[in-house]
């Protein structure tokens, strides 16, 4: 299992990844799901894979040595194409060429081809963009309404992501949130570990401002970890007793 | 879908089930999924049901109609076991009944025989139990490590419950932090719905301290939404910046 949200505010961009794989419970493993592509003052994209793992190395592999674009012929990268739009559009190329390499082979040995990835970034001019691209090389985006994108294991981590983000969240307290998010998908889904890389780009910048991964037993994101399970416990006990049940206690 | 969960503490225990059913998006209704069978001094015993709703509403049936004693051919119902163990025994038996009758018919129709109930209570001197069981008629049952129990949509609402539930939360705070955690549920998954039926028994009562239906737009459960949306809110914002961050905002 896997884990990754991209959160896509007025101020920018943050995009969190765990970084455990496995294949079965007994079998688990570290690899990086968080890339950056980044030119900076030109161009800043960041992506995050899950599903099948050699699937998505196959695709950051095709990303990084270049497709050909069926029209110019020429070898297209994230670092050469002029769009978020046309980013998309190369990610969902390379899914469907690993697809096309892989997927009847797979399918024989009943390995379903899966894999999912979100994209993040802004080039230059361009309005910085949130995308999710499938299996099946479609893509999906945030807006200004569902600013959030998920892929893994969404569930654990969605009810403080509906509660609290909205567009105009601000960056740091979106990062917070993530951070929040992927505590509540760690405690509850085994499949997803530290550590936790994390990329977060303001708009306009052009470059990440961060790029960091937290390791196991980081002071910071353990002291989150207890402000907020103190927080959720004071909280609840700060609601008032309903009405029908006074009487009967 | 449908979200039920059961919560076992030192005080007693909390049943909290929606009544949302649905055949696809496009037809949903309301049916009771929480039941009560008491005899107030002697047994109080609760059940929620997920799944396939003609599936529960026959093992409901069976179990008021009655179960032959494989032993003695005496009617066996809920209210004449002789302890929560033996009615965990025959539920697990009218599921079986159920399975026999309709699961290879529903089989050729690409209908899964599908059928979670939760079971918690009290007879005479016995403890009080809390027991899950399942498609099969198997059971596990809750512990004090564990003390709730899930049953249809989980995921949503358990980050809650793994952080603040114990054996030594108190009832009335059970109570309460059920209803978040249904309220999370609620919010991200539309096959889980209002009303929402509550039943509450205090350890050693043999009865049914609250038997409560919350309605829509019932003004404590709005409250409480909206109180658990502010806290969360808060809880965030009080949270320290990451100390990688600081430099690069």
């Amino acid at each position: 299992m896997t884990y990754c949200v991209g959160i896509l505010v007025r101020d920018g961009l943050v995009m969190i990844a765990d970084t455990r794989t496995n294949a079965g419970v007994d079998n688990i493993a570290t690899f990086r799901k968080l890339h950056l592509f980044e030119i900076p003052g030109e161009r800043v994209i960041t992506l995050a894979t899950a599903g099948n793992l050699s699937v998505s190395q196959s695709v950051m592999s095709l990303l990084s040595d270049g497709i050909e674009d069926p029209v110019t012929g020429e070898l297209e990268t994230l670092l050469s194409v002029s769009s978020m739009f046309k980013a998309a559009q190369l990610v969902g190329r390379a899914v469907r060429q690993v697809y096309e390499m892989d997927g009847a082979e797979m399918e024989k040995h009943r390995t379903g081809f899966d894999v999912t990835i979100l994209l993040g970034g802004q080039i230059g001019q361009g309005p910085m963009r949130l995308y999710q691209v499938y299996s099946a090389g479609n893509a999906i985006e945030a807006t200004q309404d569902t600013p959030f994108l998920q892929i893994g294991e969404p569930k654990y981590g969605k009810p403080i992501l509906d509660r609290a983000i909205s567009h105009e969240t601000e960056l740091i307290e979106a990062l917070k949130l993530g951070l929040i998010s992927m505590d509540s998908t760690l405690k509850s889904n085994l499949g997803v570990g530290l550590p936790i890389d994390i990329v977060m780009a303001k708009r306009n910048a052009l470059k990440a401002g961060i790029t960091y991964r937290i390791q196991e037993d980081e002071p910071y994101f353990r002291d989150l970890r207890e402000r907020w399970s103190a927080a959720l416990r004071a909280a609840h006990q700060a609601i008032p007793h309903p009405p029908y049940v006074e009487e009967a206690l």
